[in-house]
């Protein structure tokens, strides 16, 4: 069960393999074939970077059961989904940065799907092939700017929305993992993949039935109940079990 | 005044100067330093492509005055923006494809402004010294996935659904050219971009403050009054005064 890490090592930026506190470089591409090299670095010593460079990051928005029932709405049909731009990533430990005048700045965990493959109309049956592994994503969204009968896209498309990481993990059961939010240190979300409307299979097929996904391309899959404000100063730490922690801070 | 052009010369996909009916090839990069070579085609012998590839297609929705006067509404109070996935992009001459139970395929003439710097927050004032020219755009839009209350990606983001081309024309003032679109040969769009709710550079401008925007990064401005559906078998062109016609069929 590999966990692949994106990383600056002072001098250049090399994907490695996360093994407790060390990271052992590679050379190749995480996408289709690597090696180990003799390079091992310890995790305190780089700097840990989103651990992929999605060409797009897709959004599935209203994902969990117990949101749909909170709000007493029928469950959707089919997944909703929205796109942020690739310039909304960042990393492990950088900075969120609130726009000038926002006042309602909401974190969101959310269980994020890295695409391995070049993918068009795969079925719900070979979806789960083609996924690298799973990240922690921060959806964050400034709900000001959510204006009825208007497209998401400016509350969800900021630089910096989109923080990702600490590392992808392979091996995992995307469709059965505890999910937690900390905000400054306080559990806030508190579910289970399982509680997702659609799964990650369903997901996958739907998205790529739309659009081509490209190896690194990543899939957020909605966030559960207990999304909160954000303020300057703030922690956020989003956690999927087997994969970490994301921790940001705001700004 | 440079038309940029890339093609596929039949071995390798390269950069160009269209002049007339041939085309030089370049070296170098089109948003940084490029020398002529001493490599020149004939048009008709190779194969046009997007003039860019974009890393994100931002769109304008209902910025034409014609557009909302028609609706009876409000001009808008700022550009409503989306995201369309770089997969939607094509070049002139490729087959649009439509999706599957899509009933109403809108087609929607525009104006596409093609970034040449990475920007972010820049002024009004300032914008349009980041602009290396303009090119045609077709915001394809499947309208039957138009749902209210929904984001308007699954709408906008199919592979196909963002025809560019031919050339990106250098020079122009982007906030005076006429636009016409033409389906099976009939005038069907005809305005002129003076017409837009927010000029180039307000767009710019905007959109920057927002998002950071890459050197061949597109935003596609809105359509004047007269978008149509396609059907299979349609042929349509997109034409901006100083640039070309963007020719595209439906399949």
């Amino acid at each position: 069960m590999n966990k692949y890490v994106r990383f600056d090592n002072g001098k250049s930026i090399e994907y490695g393999l996360l093994e407790g506190e060390k990271i052992i470089a590679l050379e190749g591409s995480i996408f289709e074939k690597w090696e180990k090299t003799d390079r091992i670095y310890d995790l305190k010593d780089v700097k840990l970077l989103a651990p992929c460079e999605p060409s797009k990051v897709v959004g599935i928005g209203i994902n969990y059961k117990e949101v749909v029932n909170k709000k007493g709405d029928a469950m959707p049909e089919e997944p909703v989904i929205f796109l942020k731009p690739s310039t909304s990533v960042i990393g492990p430990d950088e900075a969120i940065i609130s726009p000038k005048g926002v006042k309602e700045l909401n974190y969101e965990a959310e269980l994020v799907v890295v695409i391995k493959n070049r993918i068009k109309n795969v079925s719900v049956e070979d979806a789960k092939s083609h996924v690298l592994g799973y990240t922690c994503g921060n959806d964050i969204t400034a709900k000001d700017f959510m204006i009825k009968g208007k497209p998401w896209t400016k509350a969800k498309s900021y630089d910096t929305f989109m923080p990702i990481g600490p590392c992808i993990a392979e091996g995992l059961d995307g469709d059965n993992l505890n999910i937690k939010m900390y905000h400054n240190g306080k559990i806030t979300q508190n579910s289970n993949t399982s509680n997702m409307v659609f799964n990650v299979a369903q997901i996958i097929s739907f998205v790529s039935n739309i659009m081509t996904l490209n190896p690194g391309d990543v899939i957020s899959t909605g966030t559960p109940p207990g999304k909160g404000n954000l303020l300057s100063g703030d922690v956020i730490e989003a956690e999927l079990e087997g994969i970490g922690r994301l921790k940001n801070i705001v700004k």
